[in-house]
């Protein structure tokens, strides 16, 4: 059975020509970047090519990008070091409450040891408010995190209107972009971001390896202490392979982006479309328009999310209860759960991701399989008896 | 011209046969783990099939190993995350003065929020006496972290022995053990070590990739928040085709170990002999024989040590000055001035490390090329025409 893969939003397959470039760095040019000798200077010079494509991709110097382990890592650096850099100046951070657990259990971590947090709300679609981001802002605020876009939902936040908000109030903006890389045009410039953090996997790149911008001048203080890498900001011999094939991954995720962008939105749309014309008591959650243009995030009425999932897999195509990270927990998302729904319909909820590959045939695919398999599963249901019964 | 890559200490080549194993995950296999459909299952039992090997080579369960992005994460964590989880019962720590940057910056980190930090002195060798270790422990000590091996001169540390007093007094013995993996045999147990840092890229892994044991019962805090992999102790999508590489690698660097440690020593014993036979003024740092299998540090008296890496360089043949995380560094190395050596001998020193592939005749051609490069630097040195004139 052919599968149809809709989970591009966990991880992403990785593309050939990635593969191709980091194969060199997995076996001849193996070298340690900070050795002294001509073998290794080319793994320095790979290093410092990446840096230059990924500061390509959103506008940034090559000085301000610095490899990380992946995206948490790029969280947790940017949240505990910025604090920690500014600790004289306050002890409090803004954040959303629809952030990755990444961002959020830093956060919450450092609300034991000592800072305050506030958790913005978000309106029904996922989104904060600038009005409660301005309402929130104290002398004491010293970082404010909010993401990109959501990764459940996928919806987009009001970036640019938050990095006006934090300049006009001379606070770092961070901003957890490792769901919109890829999927959005970002300028940190033009966004006024001072810090963002990405990952390579989510753009056909290889796990494990991630990056961390800094604008120059933003103060930050050493979360993986060591040698003197990554201009003595980040210790750890460089992952070269990873790197280089990141910096191969977002240079093609921004190729003919228009044209894949386009696509995506299409099949998207034809998906939600589809699925709320046929299934009757699904519900879009997230907004309809201002949302990633690969992410479609449904809510199935008297179903449960995960036994959903295993049907579908059946049928070979995969999709998501919500964020990889949290799966296999029974808690509901905390992202549906802060956009209003109550636990049932939190639980029901199931995501598709689009990417590479997936082709109008495919979407129809899945829109010929899930009718049958919602309906199977509502049939076996006492709550929906229950509420047939109440029609 | 063939390349003679001595300097295993800094990096390896990745075997073949890792890179084999690692493809699979690269390609067709990229699932992320913690997704439930059985596509990304085969990623998941991937990875516990590597944590069983990286475990089974040091003598531990496969539910004390954590993965992590390499060595230097894996000692962040274990520090930090070791004196967080015991703050309540004291703030000192007991580390030696010649470990891995890692260890040491670290410490000096928490030395600047209120930590204390003994660094143990070390003898002439690079060893720390037990002695020392006893005395300098406290009713606030909360860790011991010394490291296995040393990794600029080799020396291997009395780790029984730090294991039995920690042991004794009950308190957590946490050791690097980055070169010494591959190079000795390690049993947590028998050695009553708590928490064991190793990197896959010593041993012919992948680089970006690491492991952490935390022996069970032993309290960590985490340090890289986020999602609930690794059992919800270190978020971050699992980086598997490295953890495979690290899996396959590390079981491969202990089979046929006995014949691989004794090929090793001889011509790490003909390289120290040859060179201190056949080159004036020259003297091994570190011990003769209480030294990893594979390592070779030279102090060469009227040489630049840095010089000679660029003059063997055009030679063929890959040295390092000592770490390769601080090279580019004008400071001596802080292991040479720990054992007592003065500035100008600490910078004239070389370490050769050996690894799979090199060769008696490796050796030869090094020991015949050696000795004129030296004697052309010595030849352009004043001090060296200054000591000359003087006898």
């Amino acid at each position: 059975m052919k599968k149809i893969y809709l989970d591009h939003a966990a991880t992403t397959p990785i593309k050939k020509a990635v593969v191709d470039a980091m194969l060199p760095y997995l076996t001849e040019n193996f070298g340690n970047p900070s050795s002294v000798y001509q073998m290794a200077q080319v793994n320095k010079k790979a290093v410092d090519e990446a840096r230059e494509q990924v500061a390509a991709a959103i506008g940034a110097k090559a000085q301000e990008i610095f490899f990380t382990s992946g995206g948490t890592e790029a969280d947790n650096w940017a949240i505990k070091g910025i604090v920690e850099a500014r600790k004289s100046k306050g002890n409090h951070i803004i954040t959303s409450k629809v952030e990755h657990h990444a961002v959020l259990h830093t956060c919450e971590y450092l609300e034991k040891n000592g800072y305050e947090v506030t958790y913005l709300d978000v309106d029904e679609y996922g989104s904060i408010r600038i009005d409660d981001l301005k309402k929130a802002i104290k002398d004491t605020t010293i970082l404010i995190t909010i993401m990109y876009a959501n990764n459940e939902i996928g919806t987009i936040m009001p970036i640019k209107e938050i990095g006006e908000v934090a300049k006009a109030h001379n606070i770092p903006f961070h901003t957890d972009a490792v769901q919109a890389i890829g999927q959005v045009k970002i300028d940190v410039n033009d966004e006024n971001i001072d810090a963002l953090s990405i990952t390579a996997h989510k753009f056909n790149g290889p796990k494990g390896v991630g990056a961390l911008y800094i604008r120059r001048g933003v103060k930050v203080s050493q979360f993986m202490h060591g040698g003197a890498q990554e201009r003595g900001r980040r210790g750890g011999t460089e992952n070269v392979a990873s790197i280089v094939g990141m910096g191969v991954a977002i240079e093609l995720a921004y190729k003919d982006f228009d044209n894949k962008i386009r696509q995506y939105t299409q099949l998207r749309d034809m998906l939600i479309n589809g699925i709320l014309e046929t299934i009757p008591y699904s519900r879009l959650n997230g907004h309809l328009t201002n949302r990633l243009p690969n992410n479609v995030n449904i809510g199935f009425e008297f179903v449960e999310g995960e036994s959903l999932l295993l049907l579908l897999d059946m049928q070979g195509i995969c999709a998501s209860s919500g964020s990889a990270c949290t799966s296999g927990s029974l808690d509901p998302s905390h992202v549906l759960l802060a956009i209003g729904l109550p636990h049932e319909k939190a639980h029901g909820s199931v995501r598709f991701t689009l990417g590479a590959g997936i082709s109008d045939a495919d979407i129809n695919t899945v829109l010929e399989t899930l009718p049958a398999i919602v309906k199977r599963m509502r049939d076996m249901s006492p709550l929906y008896e229950e509420f047939l019964a109440k029609q």
